[in-house]
């Protein structure tokens, strides 16, 4: 999985039928300190998870695992709301710090 | 999926039997601004959409969940045409004015 | 799908027994004006495709929905052969004009 | 598979159901020296990695065929723990000698 | 699927159970001189490879194919061993050559 902020979302009407009732949202990649580094994806939300948060998410067939996703022409989901990480003992992100 | 712009079409008469009646976009990744960032992809349409509108497309085994790409070739569909997304709660595009 | 051209091919006696039949084409990949840009991949030819020629390959398991690589170890393949593509308009490559 | 170093933990209480009780690593790519190189990524863990371990994870689909990890929305998997390694004939990397 | 030199081995006592068995092959990958260029990874045998062979791998759902490694976690799975490329009509490669 890749860890990654929840940045924004994004609204589509017309899609494949199957993706009705999904949400979008815009997610930038960010390092082991939390900060933007690497690229955005736009995943669909398993948890609903909101903007500022920080997730991981999970690609290829593996974002179809969810009771949300399953069978769906999706190719990355929010599937878990980050509560903190360690990195060498230490506390790098903790929710409710560093939002 | 990834947000990227329908720049073309692409027409093949030899292909694998399955594939007959899809039709080939080519598709520009773009960054949250709505530039062309990043490389491009061909992918199959499932949802009619044309040249310069702003889509999201699925790729790997997801690219096969939709009515029209099921069990062929296919690695990559266009599954959704974009509206608007927002990133930080600005609006970065919105389908109308930018195009 | 991605855009390439073949420039190759390639023999191997010594495979998994379910990849006996199977021809290897070397893909080198092109961008939108044909010219040879990034990387190069083997791929299974499942069209009959021939060196010059520009195609499109399939990767991961989508590479596996053609009749010749069902259920074989294989994550790219040929599956249509490029006529031609047009970019905002123009067309960038038509067979036999630009070979 | 590839070879990585476990650095962290990460913890999440909103998550996927299917994803109770699995344990989040975090995973620092390594070269054949067993230095960082490259990115990282979060995993779960099939065979009970800890801090400072050197690993193989699974990516993709490939990520689901654990005791663990089948049928979740998981996209890579610790599934051994590296004793050692050889390159060209020399060991460059010994359980114990190297942590 | 990809052209890569076995370089070396790796071995891991405590893995996945499914795992036993497979040997780990340490790959380097190659350009179309057979020089090495890009990354590495770390795949199962499923051809009796050795070290210095030049090989094909496959990637994903893709490396299951395979006797060996059917349902296991195993995402890069060594299933050709190369006799020689072309390329533009040379042969840039042959076994036994330019080992």
């Amino acid at each position: 999985m890749i860890l990654a902020k929840v940045v924004g979302t994004l609204v589509s009407s017309q899609k494949e039928q199957s993706m009705d009732g999904l949400k979008f949202l815009i997610l930038q990649q960010v390092d082991l300190s939390g900060q933007a580094n690497g690229g955005f994806v736009v995943a669909a939300d398993a948890v609903q998870a909101g903007v500022g948060e920080m997730v991981l998410y999970a690609s290829g067939s593996s974002a179809r695992q969810t009771v949300m996703t399953d069978k769906k022409p999706c190719d990355a989901v929010v599937m878990a709301i980050v509560d903190q990480w360690e990195v060498d003992g230490d506390t790098k992100y903790k929710k409710g710090l560093d939002d």
